[in-house]
């Protein structure tokens, strides 16, 4: 077998890792910690279905790129919660080292495509990367929502932070944050943030 | 909220239930069995970067989206094994009925663009559908492979009906299908098939 596909191949079994990577999002039905990898599957399919609602004229084809391999410096650097603050200091660092790590393993024009993708959407500048983000925001609230909020109440989230992180989907799509909104609004009428 | 983003956003919920459908397949390191999203979620990324290698020129947001939706339908009709033939017999018509249900959370028109997508890949006819038809087994090879083919040892699967399903990967890609073909056969040298 040739070096390329040899290459592809072995980042390709590498990246199944990141099944192992668990956040602490709970699935729909009071179900078990999600993974990076369905967070990742689900948040692309929610960028294509709802790519209507982004501010900006968006290719959706690298929106979804983005959404499928923003976690993968997880497999090294571990999971970092929203609202860990303390982990969020270190978290960079951290995931620039898996960075170089995990995408050497591609062939060097692959590798540099990915990391791209992967700064961009970090970055959070490009219309791209902002809808990526709102999708990212979005995919864990829906399923905390129809959990009671349940996440939220085992870190003791409030409706501060939550918005702090939240407010961010705005850049993405106006329209979504409505939704968002309206859910944070309703979490606090009930008391769960 | 207004009628259309409800019902995205109920398909958008809908779906998380594919990460609780549980394949044959497991995680590479020996590791518990894989579901439909991790599955679907690596097979889209594998479709990116191996797309170099289709046979004819394919439209890779075409072939990522039918990865990522091709199991949908599980949800309702359950995982059917590559090697059940009992299972196979009544799978048509049990992904028939689940795709009507399922899609028809959408928008109209989002519900006939997903159904038309998922037909597309069942029918194997375009380039497209070849080619996620060649990474809906070339993933789940790499897997077990990697874990010294414990799958098909559980399942006493035997080279003639590994082959009966690889084989279809050269129709969507030769060059992978050779990679396929050496992972086979040194197999079937290690007494595994």
């Amino acid at each position: 077998m040739d070096e390329r596909l040899k290459k592809q191949l072995e980042f390709a079994l590498e990246i199944d890792k990141e099944k192992n990577i668990f956040r602490q999002t709970h699935l729909s039905g009071h179900g078990r910690r999600e993974n990076d990898a369905e967070h990742a599957w689900h948040m692309a399919i929610m960028a294509y279905l709802l790519r209507e609602y982004a501010n900006e004229a968006v290719d959706i084809t690298r929106v979804m790129l983005m959404c499928l391999i923003h976690d993968i410096v997880e497999i090294e650097a571990g999971d970092t919660y929203a609202y860990d603050t303390d982990a969020q200091k270190s978290q960079k660092a951290r995931e620039d080292a898996a960075k170089e790590n995990l995408y050497s393993l591609l062939p060097e024009d692959q590798k540099q495509e990915l990391i791209a993708l992967f700064d961009e959407f970090e970055a959070f500048q490009t219309p791209e990367a902002k809808f990526a983000h709102a999708m990212d925001n979005l995919q864990p609230l829906l399923l905390n929502n129809s959990n009671g909020g349940g996440d939220w109440k085992e870190h003791q989230v409030t409706a501060e932070q939550v918005y702090g992180r939240q407010v961010k989907t705005r850049l993405g799509s106006e329209r979504l944050f409505e939704v968002t909104d309206a859910i944070i609004q309703e979490n606090i009428r009930k008391g769960v943030l």
